[in-house]
C-alpha cells in the first residue's frame, strides 16, 4: 500500500523548497532528485540569490518538474509608494514563475502562491484590507494573464490573520478569486491552514467545482505550537490533522497534479537536507499515498 | 464621551474572575466592588474553593451582580467513564450557575460559559469530536432547563481547536445551538476568538436575531504571541481589534446586558488585583463605552 516499503518515491511528492529552507538552490534541487522526487516548489530569495536566468537553467538542468513559485502578495496597505512598490514586485514574481515554469521538465505549472500581508501599521480595520487585497489581485491579473500564470490566494491560519495574511479561510479565498478567470486566480489549499475549519470539505468541493485549485499542499499540526508559531508545521502523519479525508476530498474533485510538502520547522530546518527530503518522502508514502491510490490519482507511475 | 475622565466607570462592565486569576474569590468581590465596578462573572474553582453555599453569601453580601460562570464542558470523549464523569460535573456546574445567579444582584443572569475541550487523545476525528459535543449538550439541556441554566457555548480562536475546543466558529456555535430553545443554549461572543472571521458580523446579527447571545465578552488580540498562546489577551484597546464595530454589532442586535473583560495574561496576572480592575474599567470606558453610549445602551445609570 504504502510506497515507503520498498523505498518508491511518489510521483506527485513536489519538495517545498522552503522545507530545507537553508539549502541554497543548487542543493536544493540536487538533493531533491538524488531522492528520486520529480518536482520542486521554489522560493524567490534563492532564486533571486542566483538570478533568475542562472535558476532556470538549474532548474532545467536538475530535470524536476516545477510546481509553484512562492512566494509574492503583502499588498494590503493603503495606495501610496508602499503598495506600488508592492505591485511592481508582484509582477516581477509573475515574471519569475512565468519563466521558472517553461524550464522547468513536462508537466510543470506556472502558479504563484499569493500570502496577502497583514494589518498596516497602526490599522484595525481587517475588512478594509481584505477589500485591497481584492483590489490588488484585479490589478494583477492582466499581467498574470499574459504571462500565462496562475495567482493563487493562500489563506493562512487565522493566528497569522493580523500579522501575515487577511485571508483566513478557504472560502473568502474563493469569494475573493470569484471575480476573476479560474485559469487567472486560485487559491493555494493547505492542510495546515484550513484543517479546523468545520467549512472545510464543503469548501475544498467548491473549491474543485469552481476549477480554483491552484496547488494543494500538506503538512500536520500538533499542540503545544512553538514559541514562534509561524514554525509549528510538522512533518505529514506528525500531527492531529485527519489528511487522509483532507487528500480524498482534493482528489475527489478531480485535483491531478503534484502535492507539495511545505513544512516550516526550526528542528527540521536545522537538520542534513537530504535526509529531510527523504524523511518527507517517506511521510508522504505513508500519509498522502493510500488516498492517492485509492482514487486511482497515482497512476502516473512515470 | 468616555467615563473614564471623571473616573466614573460603565455601569454595563463586568469583571470576569479570569482577569484577576490569583485572587480568592473574597478578593475578587471586595476589589471588584470597591472599584465601583457592578458585575461579576465567577470561575468554578475559587467558588469550589470556599464551597457553593459560602461563595453564594459573599457574593450576596458583595452586592454585584452575576454574569456568567466559567467554565464546564470538556465533553468531547467517546462513550464510558470519562464521558459520563465529565456530563456529570456539567449537572454540578449548571447547580452552581443557578444557586450563584439567585444570590447576585437584581439583574443577574444564570449562564454556564462551555468550553468543547479538544480532540481526544490519539484522534484526528474533528467531526467526530464535534458531533459529540452536540449530543453532550442534547444531554444537558434538561438539566439546564430545570434549573433556569443558559448554556453558553463558546467558540474558541481555531488555533485552540485540537487541544482545547473543537468549536471554532460563532457560526458553528449557532450551528449547534439551532437544535435547542434559545432560553437553554445560546452562545459566548468573545471579541478576541472571533474578530478575526471574515463572515464576523454576520454572524453576530444571526445570533442576535436568533436569541443567542448570551453573553458577551471583550478583550483584545497582538502580535507576537507569547510563548504560551493561551495567554495572548490584552486589556481593550492594547491590541488590534476593531472593538468599536464588534461592540456596536452586538448591542445593534439588542443585546442589553452587562459585558464582560476576560484577559489571560501572565503580567496582568502578575499585577495587583484592585490595580487590574481599575485600570480593566479605564479601558472599557475608553474603548466599549462610546459605542454603548451611541447605542443608547448606557442609560442604565444606576
Amino acid at each position: 500500500m504504502s510506497a515507503s516499503h520498498d523505498g518508491a518515491v511518489d510521483p506527485r511528492l513536489s519538495i517545498n523548497q522552503a522545507t530545507i529552507k537553508h539549502a541554497d538552490l543548487p542543493t536544493a534541487l540536487r538533493v531533491t532528485a538524488e531522492a528520486g522526487v520529480q518536482a520542486i516548489g521554489l522560493w524567490r530569495e534563492p532564486v533571486q540569490e542566483v538570478g533568475l536566468a542562472t535558476a532556470a537553467s538549474m532548474l532545467s538542468d536538475s530535470g524536476l518538474r516545477f510546481t509553484t513559485h512562492c512566494r509574492s502578495g503583502f499588498f494590503t496597505m493603503p495606495e501610496g509608494p508602499a503598495r506600488r512598490a508592492s505591485l511592481a514586485d508582484n509582477r516581477v514574481a509573475i515574471e519569475e514563475a512565468a519563466t521558472l515554469a517553461a524550464a522547468g521538465a513536462e508537466g510543470s505549472t506556472a502558479i504563484l502562491v499569493l500570502v496577502a500581508g497583514g494589518l498596516p501599521d497602526g490599522s484595525r480595520d481587517l475588512a478594509g484590507a481584505r477589500e485591497r487585497v481584492r483590489d490588488a489581485i484585479g490589478e494583477l491579473v492582466p499581467d498574470a494573464a499574459a504571462a500565462g500564470v496562475t495567482l493563487a490566494i493562500e489563506p493562512l491560519h487565522p493566528m497569522y490573520a493580523t500579522d501575515r495574511c487577511v485571508v483566513s479561510t478557504l472560502g473568502q479565498a474563493l469569494d475573493i478569486a470569484a471575480d476573476f478567470d479560474p485559469r487567472v486566480v486560485g487559491a493555494t489549499v493547505d492542510t495546515f491552514h484550513i484543517f479546523w475549519d468545520p467549512d472545510v470539505l464543503a469548501q475544498i468541493s467548491r473549491a474543485g467545482r469552481e476549477g480554483r485549485i491552484a496547488t494543494y499542499q500538506v503538512c500536520d499540526w500538533k499542540t503545544p505550537l512553538p514559541a514562534d508559531v509561524l514554525l509549528s508545521r510538522h512533518y505529514p502523519g506528525d500531527g492531529v490533522i485527519d489528511l487522509s479525508t483532507l487528500t480524498a476530498a482534493v482528489i475527489a474533485t478531480g485535483y491531478d497534479r503534484d502535492i507539495e510538502v511545505e513544512i516550516f520547522n526550526a528542528d527540521i530546518w536545522a537538520a542534513d537536507a537530504a535526509s529531510v527530503v527523504r524523511r518527507t518522502a517517506d511521510a508522504f508514502a505513508t500519509t498522502i499515498s493510500p488516498s492517492l491510490a485509492r482514487a486511482g490519482g497515482s497512476a502516473r507511475a512515470d
